[in-house]
């Protein structure tokens, strides 16, 4: 019958995987560490240990192939490349060793990618031909989509809004340069900057003191109506809403779609990102992006995303 | 047969026009000023007495139709959007009236796209999948290419680099916003760059006095040695390179064309946008992007572009 796909993603930290029909039905799942396996090879065991139950459980002849989400992954290549924060360094070929543990076609995107394949066949994104995927977690990722297909660039690497340079010669980033968005946009970019702002200041506020300081804490500290937090949301957003602007005058999308991380702040994130980038979009595009916050719920978006490839 | 296209460019000054075969020879052309026409139907009216002569000699019934490329125009709706550097206001539907005056069908895009898809078919791009075409003349107008595909984006508006804020809070835009790449990096914005240098300091330069004053004349005093006019192409380059840089961090071209205006310049510009868009790429992208020059000449190259939207 050939109608489901195998979905996997792996996590930093997590590796998450299910069975998924056509329509996007999670039919079985699990989660696995992704940490604690000294070679590619043994991860790769240790996940097919997991996986095969479900595959036989499923009817091994239904599944079409596997899709694989991950970190700095290749589409052409289904190379992993130098991810920063997975354990196994250089260079790693989950295409060629998932094939031969679990004897099926493989495709490989990064997690960005994944995802925002899986919000066009499944989410907020169904049935739209040009928008924009933005996911706020550790870092910033990004999928973009054009005439209905997903741009993967020359050599697989395009999407990489993150290290778009948001302020001229800003925050250094992890990447070695100055001023990426996702030094100011992602999870870690708001606690950053309360961070800094908490060292430069002398306001007081809930999170003075706060150990460890995260997103989440400086988001429930904004509802509870704490000045200092948010107005790092105003400025979180402003810096966001104004590169997105560009990001606008390039593709020209219908919507951007915000997912994971800060996206679950809600309207203190939204609200800003939407005013600032309207304020900054040039004329012909005021008024008509819709900003949108995914409709996929994280855990299962990432194997969904990831399914989403077989197809 | 339906082997040959009727390619038309609508500039601000002049309407060029030609028969095109699909291998890129344009078999007969001419020109006419696009001033001086009272209404969008009497200059339909004078571009067709001076074309139909050519669609005769050629062979009706070997035309399979008509492009156009015009400043601001769309190819989703077939207008033209409030051009600035066109006559008659408003929304005027070039597409329609082409229509009744030739029995054609036709085809319209804005003139960067449509240059575009000339070097894609027949010029720099040939056979490429994933680049940008950047157009440095009055203003910069750009055509990004995904997927083997010109990006339009959701309402035909796409490609807007020109637009892109290159310098945050930076010089007011025809547009009215600050700072857009067009201001610093079109041969107009070169000359705005002169202009006010020239006002602000007191070194010697041969473009002091010079009236009056043009990019051509400070690419001659570049290449005559003058120490100012090689700085404003290394400040130009640099304001350039930057920006494309961030532009390839969301598509992943395999190259970049310059074309038009400031690109006629040669080394002079493309050395420094080459060197600053290198330091600038994230290190994924190093060394692989390509920077070039168009493959078409100027005024052949609005035809060729215009007659390719019919294949």
């Amino acid at each position: 019958m050939n109608d489901l796909a195998l979905g996997i993603d792996i996590g930093g930290t997590n590796t998450v995987y299910g069975i998924v029909d056509r329509r996007g039905e999670i039919l079985s799942k699990g989660s696995m560490p992704t940490k604690g396996h000294a070679t590619p090879e043994d991860f790769m065991a240790a996940l097919q240990e997991r996986v095969e139950p479900l595959m036989h459980e499923a009817g091994r002849d239904r599944l079409r192939g596997a899709g694989v989400g991950a970190p700095n992954a290749n589409f052409f290549t289904g190379e992993i490349m130098y991810a920063a924060n997975l354990e196994w360094k250089g260079i790693v070929p989950p295409a060629r060793l998932m094939k031969e543990a679990l004897g099926l076609e493989v495709r490989v995107t990064n997690d960005a990618n994944a995802a925002t394949i899986g919000e066009m066949m499944y989410g907020a994104a169904k049935g739209m031909h040009d928008f924009i995927m933005v996911t706020l977690g550790t870092g910033v990722g990004s999928g973009f989509v054009a005439n209905g297909q997903l741009i993967y660039g020359h050599d697989g690497f395009a999407g990489e809004l993150g290290h778009v340079i948001a302020v001229r010669g800003g925050r250094l980033c992890g990447c070695g340069r100055h001023g990426c968005l996702e030094t100011y946009t992602s999870a870690s970019g708001i606690v950053r900057t309360a961070q800094e702002w908490l060292a430069e200041r002398s306001d007081a506020s809930r999170l003075r003191g706060m150990e460890p300081l995260t997103a989440a804490a400086i988001t429930e500290a904004a509802q509870a109506g704490d000045a200092l937090a948010k107005e790092l949301f105003e400025f979180t957003g402003k810096i966001l809403g104004k590169t997105l602007a560009d990001a606008v005058a390039i593709t020209s999308p219908e919507a951007i779609i915000l997912f994971g991380g800060l996206s679950h702040a809600g309207p203190l994130i939204f609200e800003p990102v939407q005013r600032h980038m309207e304020a900054s979009l040039l004329r012909i595009y005021k008024g008509k992006i819709s900003l949108l916050p995914s409709a996929l719920n994280g855990a299962d978006a990432a194997i969904l995303g990831a399914s989403a490839l077989v197809w």
